[in-house]
């Protein structure tokens, strides 16, 4: 059943004439059938984005490293190519608050990532026996000032012994480092309970409280050396009102929390997003 | 400056193998530049959708007629091209009620939609003034049973007369015959001030109020012979509580009516939507 | 610490002059303060409500029962007094989907809803193990056409064993019957996969995926003997597109019932609805 | 008909027990009917807030001018009264940009507003023609730094001289000045183009494109001498995808701003808003 796999390609790079005819082109002559196909144009930057969904022929098992190779040396174009529904080793970092954790863990085994989740972090002992009961490897690494490189070192040593793709940070309450970006370019996805750009730091919900807004948020974003101002990937928000203190905000905006992250990871785990300029494209 | 003109394609039938790289292929050797391309597949029905919006060569006036020409003889798909942002004649039925008829008004005058509103019919007498103080010839119609078939004609005489391409029925409440439909192919645009396909037919917010609904909604769709039942194009809905009454619906409708309905209007204009099987695709 | 204490009371019944001075006046001439006081007036049918949460004073040990019997005696209104935060049995019903389920018991783990769960009932043993995870007795009670007056009674059997006051069916798929309504006043939370009233019945997602529809919804209302028909307590929708097949819809349709249904039972919890006229009062 | 007046009070103060008991028993015992009575209490603060809505009897016409005074004597609350449906003298400040004004204009001539608008003033000529054609005196009061003080001087002059209780900037893109807030208590409505506090200050939709989110934004507040910082009343947003330009948000966000803006006055003629610490408190 060969010929049943499907292929993802991610394109991006200078705009110039021909690119999608160069792109379905090649498919049509080696015998594949397009799918999806989606491409963004961002005028301001003339940067050329695609999204490609497409079956190979049975006859053709190297479509995967064929195209990139063509892509790439025809275009100059970043290119990644991958199976559709092929499973991405997930590394979760959580800390005490589980309510992001439970959500993707319960999705994750109904079925709706195509994921595999070799371990989870934390650097708390309080949701060990959560992960256990759902099987899953459980590493508990603490952090404090003097031990938070050790530790970040102990992280990515895992990571790379399962061959992690994407780390998901579900409300894990530490900050990585500038160090730590610059020793891997596994991406992270991390959840920030404000309607980013509003609110970044801590205490978000105070803040808002504070200030007395009518919509509380919540975003989901691709960690960064900078806190809170990377990519953006998500974001939902929930009317509030006067009536609503500070607890109120925090338990409705873990709804919001679940939602956003969920999402993200979906949308990362399908190929579906590509980074540039600190700003997303999402072909959904 | 011919050469800055846009072509906008709007193309559907049967999928099959090498649609993407026909078209964008055709165009590319024609000297074309893509800016947008967007497809669709229907996996059920395997019908293919695609919205191309290219610049061609300076020194091809004729690339618009020849496209079409292409993608008709050699793959039987439905095919139509226009220029980007080519003006529009759209002709608005109204009858008393106004939010509708002045917010599309407003938003034709600020320079949103590329169209011409070459009349405004009417089964009162109402918002003459209101037309004709914006500018826009204005017909009274008036419509009782015994009528209807004569006003009928008189509209698609009317329309006919004025080459227009799109009518809107900004709150004009009467219902359009069979016999109407038939005799046509301009599309007509309605709004009606429910979720459909919740409390369709007459006085929908006092079902919903009786009903006792949390949310209001208002759908833009295709008018066709069966009341309430044509392709959806835009639905918007609004929260509401027990402490709303009819008249409280009635207003908040209302914003739900003129988003929809502007949203509607203008993504037609836009050479956004596909209609199938009684349903809509939009490339937004 | 009796004083701290607080007391929320629900009244309803015909409008007449001074009600809201007659309760709050009881409350202040026997030492309590009120917290939260709301009220509605349904204009058509000349029906008052409140909501009246406060704080006795600790030399009153017995003013939840004098409260009622003075607003019954005095105003012949429906009237209910309960504990702020008293916990409430709820029985859980399931079948095969666990979405609902999971979400539910998790919020009741993380301590947000003031009730205990004595028992789940489920006509499928699927399930079981997740329950007895949470350490919650799980009932299987097969229902068949020839069993299912059995399968009620023994339902209301173990729900007033356990003084059950609040059943939520968390997408268990049976219809409870008419003499399941006749025999018990427990309340009954449902959810439906719709918004309805579009879409009621049978398999929402395939119908509102037929009728093209731009958002889907999903709603929680109080189950009577007619189906889908009970009073409404909360709805959301969710955007879709001609991009998402049934599978999407389901499952995103699955994060809405969670929100609906978690939204509905946390306000039935706090004593926060009325129920008149199949529509419901909700003091948030 | 002097009977089927009816008045609403809008009180704030410090929370003590019987506040509800109190004014709702002096309106009983004066022979007065509530219609709607809220209150809401910040439990950080102790800060009890209350509306209500009563008919007083009609043997009572100085039943405004006795409440207030009642009020005020035994609690020393902040009180005022006032006749609900009266008509409020409100003045519009625009600029150029006519979608607000057009927008709130036809809110009041379709009756939607208890308000008259004795003038719109204008720091440019563009908007006079459209002004004068609503039958509204038109004043262009140019500004410059020079002469900013004596504009606003002028500005005062015409509110004081017509009685206005309501200044609304609709797109009035000058920022008023410290000396200005201090000359006056007359509450002044203002629109941001963003979700505030994000992207305070100039350019707000060039800011969000920049940054890349995916819903934008659109607040009305009550304008202070803090530029962007004032009490919060409505906020609407709408989901952007990377397709977006600055232009489509400009548009889109254009009906946030009619949205929130058409709803914060409609609040404000209703006697529904309580500011307090930089906040506001609504009871809708």
């Amino acid at each position: 059943m060969l010929g049943a796999m499907k292929l993802v390609a991610l394109l991006n790079g200078p705009d110039r004439p021909g690119l999608v005819a160069k792109f379905s082109g090649w498919i049509y002559e080696h015998g594949g059938n397009i799918i999806h196909a989606d491409q963004h144009r961002d005028d301001e930057e003339g940067i050329f984005f695609q999204r490609i969904e497409w079956e190979p022929t049975a006859d053709h098992p190297t479509a995967r490293e064929d195209f990139a190779e063509f892509a790439t040396a025809e275009t100059q174009m970043a290119v990644t190519v991958r199976p559709v529904g092929a499973s991405m080793p997930v590394a979760l970092l959580v800390s005490k608050q589980d309510h992001c954790f439970h959500d993707l863990v319960l999705r994750w085994r109904s079925g709706e990532y195509p994921a595999t989740i070799p371990f989870i972090v934390s650097n708390h002992e309080v949701l060990r026996e959560a992960a256990e009961g759902y099987g899953i490897p459980f590493h508990h690494i603490p952090v404090t000032p003097a031990t938070k490189q050790e530790a970040e070192t102990r992280l990515l040593e895992l990571a790379r012994a399962h061959g992690v793709e994407l780390m998901v940070m579900a409300r894990y309450m530490q900050i990585l480092s500038d160090d730590f970006f610059e020793q891997t370019d596994i991406p992270v996805i991390n959840v920030h309970h404000s309607f980013l750009p509003a609110f970044a730091g801590a205490k978000p919900y105070h803040q808002a409280h504070r200030r007395g807004v009518k919509l509380i948020g919540a975003t989901a974003h691709y960690a960064t050396a900078e806190l809170d101002a990377g990519p953006i990937i998500a974001q939902e928000v929930s009317r509030i009102t006067h009536r609503h203190g500070v607890a109120d905000l925090v338990r409705r905006g873990q709804d919001l929390e679940k939602l956003v992250i969920s999402q993200a990871v979906r949308w990362h785990l399908e190929n579906r997003i590509l980074i540039y300029r600190n700003k997303t494209v999402i072909f959904d």
